[in-house]
């Protein structure tokens, strides 16, 4: 029986992650954990059997509980605080958080002296300050974490390291580029761009402005739903201990995504620059590559950028 | 007028750092910050004025109120859990105070919005495991933490990168290598070998067995009065947001040392290897390179190897 804990349950990878395994026609025991209540339903499923808990990973003592009274067969680590701005507003609040509550999961396994393969999801932010000769970044590249929010992340893979040289543990680390798709919250900035564009749209003008921050850097964007197969993937068949970018290998700035959500919903846009939406330390262009999950899992990205950007829309005109 | 801050103030490099200022000729004010009570007096200088704290620097509230009344020029961070056997034991409790306790202390003068330079003691542990070709170890060598305390170190690496860059804050970084010299715990392998042989000699045996772990393990070992030296150096004229290795930049064995004790002791040595002694990921040889804090700041070891361990001989006599 297949038996997955997901911490994060209520944000939007989790969400897709479920129905990806909804539509693999396997039976899956899920326990959702998060400290907000989804605000989805899931009691539609046929395949996926879900439980949610709503606690908060910084209790030690209710995940040990929760791992070994669930007894998970895998482990998929989504929570985080994942804003690196929050991070650079509340440097103490964001780095506590995000590698104490990976602490108190992993240490829970190292303890209770399970055999469950964990999945880590780190970010691209580790890489941190790149220049155009090291793109697209592989896993060997040298970190740099730049942001309160990135030196959490490096220590959760060093830690992930720790766990499984020194402790036996099987965890499997990602750094995940950006994700797109519907259902994500318009904190992102694509979706954010989505949103006001259909907005501008709504009110039945042709022409708009839309507020945003430096739309000349370039980032690599993979659909939601890629990533979620990728993070599937790695859980079965993923080598333990080791780390894998998460990412589409292209780049494309943020002014071509304007431009192509604005033809697709046909109308004009004009960009406001907001001073403070630009962030401290912020790389010009982020590209990695996705060379090794694809030639040891066989991983593809599949969802076209067009198609990730349609389904974007779609969902902010249907909310 | 010279305000030093001093965490870790019960411990002996702090011991050796006030004697150093005391030496100095100079005026200073210090506020030493402990959870444990010094086992020394210090009422006893004439131009070190000492008040002391007892205090646990996980607690934000104290640390920023300390800070904030007593307006340091300068911050001595010592204080950790420097044991990296305990890091293997409890890896959460090491990985969590030893970050914390950092980021307290820095975020307390970032919000206070303090002018003061900052030392962050770092460790020779973070190069993690190294070949022998990589030696002598450069400052600009790849992190490789492989324990939960190295971890911990990195990160309070990264995050002074991120308060001095991000924040504007005046850190400066050391990887400090292995110290040594009289009135070091014996929980340190150097003293707990020297406090063992004057034990032996003190029973009336010309010839005695001592246990230890591995032996033929090459280290890099600075006296303590030189490394102590080297911080106040640091902290007047190092480099903001620079890192330093402290280290002699000479490589010695267990075995060696063990030796030159005995023969000042005059008498014979049986080792005992005790298994539990021998740490796991331990590197074989790491020995630094001290280029960059003799070139930038003319800082130089001076105390001989044979002095220091005469003097942890003559201090265990005494104690």
């Amino acid at each position: 029986m297949n038996k997955y804990l997901i911490t994060g349950f209520s944000g939007f990878v989790a969400r897709h992650f479920v129905e990806y395994l909804e539509n693999t026609g396997d039976v899956y025991l899920i326990k959702g954990l998060d400290m907000h209540n989804p605000d989805f339903r899931f009691d539609h499923y046929k395949n996926v059997k879900i439980g949610f808990e709503r606690i908060d990973l910084l209790s030690k003592e209710q995940v040990e509980y929760i791992i070994h009274e669930f007894q998970p067969t895998a482990i998929l680590h989504l929570a985080s605080f994942s804003s690196v701005a929050f991070s650079w507003k509340e440097p103490v609040q964001s780095f506590q958080n995000n590698t104490n509550i990976f602490l108190n999961l992993i240490d829970a396994v190292r303890k209770l002296n399970m055999d469950v393969r964990v999945l880590s999801v780190g970010s691209s932010e580790e890489y941190g300050n790149v220049s155009d000769e090291d793109l697209p970044l592989t896993e060997d590249h040298r970190l740099n974490p730049v942001s309160p929010y990135a030196v959490a992340r490096v220590s959760q893979e060093y830690l992930s390291r720790i766990y499984t040289e020194g402790y036996g543990m099987d965890i499997i680390l990602t750094r995940s580029f950006n994700h797109i798709g519907p259902m994500q919250r318009d904190v992102f900035v694509v979706s954010s761009l989505a949103r006001q564009l259909v907005a501008v749209k709504r009110s039945g003008k042709k022409r708009g402005a839309i507020v945003t921050g430096d739309v000349s850097i370039v980032r690599d964007f993979t659909d939601v739903r890629d990533v979620v197969r990728a993070y599937h993937l790695l859980l079965n068949r993923g080598r333990r201990g080791e780390v894998y970018n998460v990412c589409s290998g292209k780049g494309i700035s943020l002014k071509e995504l304007i431009d192509i959500m604005a033809g697709q919903l046909q109308m004009e846009v004009d960009i406001t620059v907001d001073e403070r939406l630009i962030r401290p330390a912020d790389n010009r262009k982020m590209i990695g590559s996705n060379e090794k999950i694809r030639r040891e899992l066989g991983w593809e990205n599949i969802v076209p950028l067009e198609q990730s950007l349609k389904d974007m829309i779609q969902y902010w005109e249907a909310n």
